[in-house]
């Protein structure tokens, strides 16, 4: 195992020598189609637990662990779920540790993945717990712009939409922080700004943070424009969500003035944030973003169960 | 590869030269029962995405991909989706081709399984869309057909129940008419008969078209009496359902005048269409044309993905 | 094929010798960790068919056939199922036997599983039919009481809780019953005491049954405590299940003149019933017991698909 955690629960947990370990490992699943790979994890388990909804997100795991041999087990919707009845996250997770290898959590509840982690013996990932943590997204945001930029230090760039509730913004800044000399355009409707501690530590970190409202005059100096869904689960009331929701959009005429080798990123799923004419650019990014996650996944599945290659 | 078409969207597409390689691979998975065919799609993955709930369908195409070998990621509920989110089906069309090597797809929505494969870079299998099409079911309607008939030409078909709305009486008889010679009872109520232009084209075919309201008087006439349900939700009300959905229901006591070799067929699931009594009776077979399904499915499967055998 | 029956619909079909005979095989999974069984079920499918919500039991049914290199087949929710469509169980069952190679089923109606085997080709395991029956739970607890105590005669056995709807204390009974000289202590509020015939008929195999409302009195006796849940699925009205949910509740504090050998067994998932600081006492077994779940389900697969070993 190159890795210094047990159970990825969280941004904070990931060093830069485990960023560089898992990149490595993805890309070796990247670029390699031989069929060897089907036989990894011949005869293990991935319970893939989703108490809430995310088709694309469980597809990149249930896939990955498939890619390497290895078998699914799926809670598609917690609606079924012995929680239900009235069961402790903690006991779940120690019953899953009894018929599975490694679990997969998504759950609405914030630390609802280190609940199930408390008592488990196998090894556990953190999809989404609730506004909280996705770490697993952060690093294919990292691999893909590294795969692209050839470089993770001295990078324009640009966080567009919500940088106040998107857990996947949260734990991206966290692991793009460690590289150097970074300039962080943060362009957010004002109800939806980044909090302040975390654009005074990026900035101890010897960052650069400029703060804007305006993405057309922002856009020509990034490297990076990374979009984000504002989403409508976060609000407390519709008219608070109504309000910003169409805010930023991104269309192909705002791209004329943008450096040739802009990468356009997004978490998907996109709404309305970016038109469909941007697909076809040679910047719009975002769809190979998605297929790099399933690289990720089976990087991350294959080192937190220790299979050698 | 032995089939014209890429995605498998409408029975529109399907010439006689597929039905032809279609059949006898599926017929080749009937009879082989050899361990070999296990490894045929070792790696691959078949994107099972049922937006409306179809235990029979999807439980097929999951169980003949297994059979071949391969792996399934399944989406049993719309509920759980990202489109939810608001995501077009074409990205998510876009996103499954990262993760998937084919995908099969169900949606209420006419033309959805057209959207979701606009940018996918992967077949797609249309498993329904509504009341439009569903074509694959029509390729084991047509296989049961020349089992146990031994020819596609020069039958005496009886279509009963729902002609209007059924997507699956639109998809049969489109094949039925590439062959010679046919001739079609169609047997409804007033409200539920087949479109006009449908049997227009029937004609101009070289079939004949009879259209009449009496089962009993024509199923001594028939070689085949495909049975269809009235399906409540394709009904505005429920009191125009009620009004139609009982109005064929098929008894063991009025086949006594039936030919020896008449096939009775029904796409299931049957509600009270077919009395019990007669699913002993040596023409039933529809419970035979289920499992065929099985063999169509890994024969469309294998072809699309173009495993060689 | 080492056991009696076909398909595995009650306890009461279950022989001591089906006992033997499945215990032993599941022991042998218990113990054997080379990889040689992961292709004993290759290219075999199990349906696993939860009209009534279950993670813990769906997952250990999915996860044993997939330990054995086996396909699973999932319904997650019977909301998605052609049986919403008016279809009866007993053409699912038909129906399934085309594609799969063995089916579990879980159905809120009492005799569902039956209904559903009465045509089926393919083995069926009922894994909760209502309150009626699930007979694996109740051959895993046999199987953990084996493991612990090296015997199956002459033991106290405490039955606290629900011993009136509970279907995995009817099962357990029915089992234990076979073997000699057994103390049952029936540990119950009034509303929920085993039916009077169960009593008679353990007292008429040879058994001594006490009933009583006391667990702390009791628990030094025991060298088993089987606690259950209180489900409120099984009541009429919230106020019946309030009056009663919380009656028994095992602390760690209660344990102090337990018998050093003591076993403390729970079907999960529990709520109220054991304190947590119970989890490290060298008599809390529930965790065991539900991961032995796995090799039972293991066990009744291979033995139901006559697999070779």
């Amino acid at each position: 195992m190159n890795i210094s955690f047990r159970h990825l629960l969280s941004a904070d947990q990931v060093t830069q020598e485990d960023i560089q370990a898992i990149c490595k490992k993805a890309s070796f699943f990247h670029h390699n189609t031989s069929s060897s790979i089907f036989d990894l994890a011949r005869g293990k388990i991935l319970a893939s637990l989703f108490f809430e909804p995310s088709t694309r997100t469980r597809f990149a795991f249930e896939a990955a662990m498939q890619k390497l041999g290895g078998n699914i087990i799926t809670l598609e919707s917690g609606a079924s779920s012995s929680t239900k009845k009235g069961e402790t996250l903690s006991d779940t997770g120690r019953i899953m540790s009894g018929y599975c290898d490694i679990a997969v959590i998504r759950h609405p509840q914030k630390n609802s993945a280190t609940e199930f982690a408390k008592h488990a013996t196998i090894p556990v990932i953190n999809a989404g717990d609730g506004s909280n943590q996705h770490p697993s997204q952060s690093l294919l945001d990292i691999y893909t712009i590294n795969h692209f930029h050839h470089r993770l230090d001295e990078l324009s760039i640009g966080i567009i939409g919500d940088l106040k509730f998107s857990r996947t913004v949260k734990s991206l800044v966290q692991l793009l922080a460690f590289y150097k000399r970074h300039t962080f355009y943060l362009i957010s409707h004002p109800s939806l700004k980044m909090n302040t501690e975390t654009v005074a530590w990026l900035k101890k970190c010897g960052h650069q943070v400029i703060e804007t409202k305006s993405l057309q005059d922002t856009l020509p100096l990034l490297d990076i424009a990374y979009m984000t869904r504002v989403q409508e689960e976060r609000f407390d009331t519709k008219e608070s969500y109504d309000a910003v929701k169409n805010h930023y959009r991104l269309e192909r005429a705002h791209l004329t003035h943008a450096k040739p080798t802009l990468t356009i990123l997004h978490p998907l799923p996109r709404i309305a944030e970016i038109a469909e004419d941007v697909d076809t650019h040679t910047s719009a990014k975002y769809f190979d973003q998605a297929q790099f996650g399933l690289y990720i996944r089976m990087a991350l599945i294959s080192e937190m169960l220790g299979l050698e290659i």
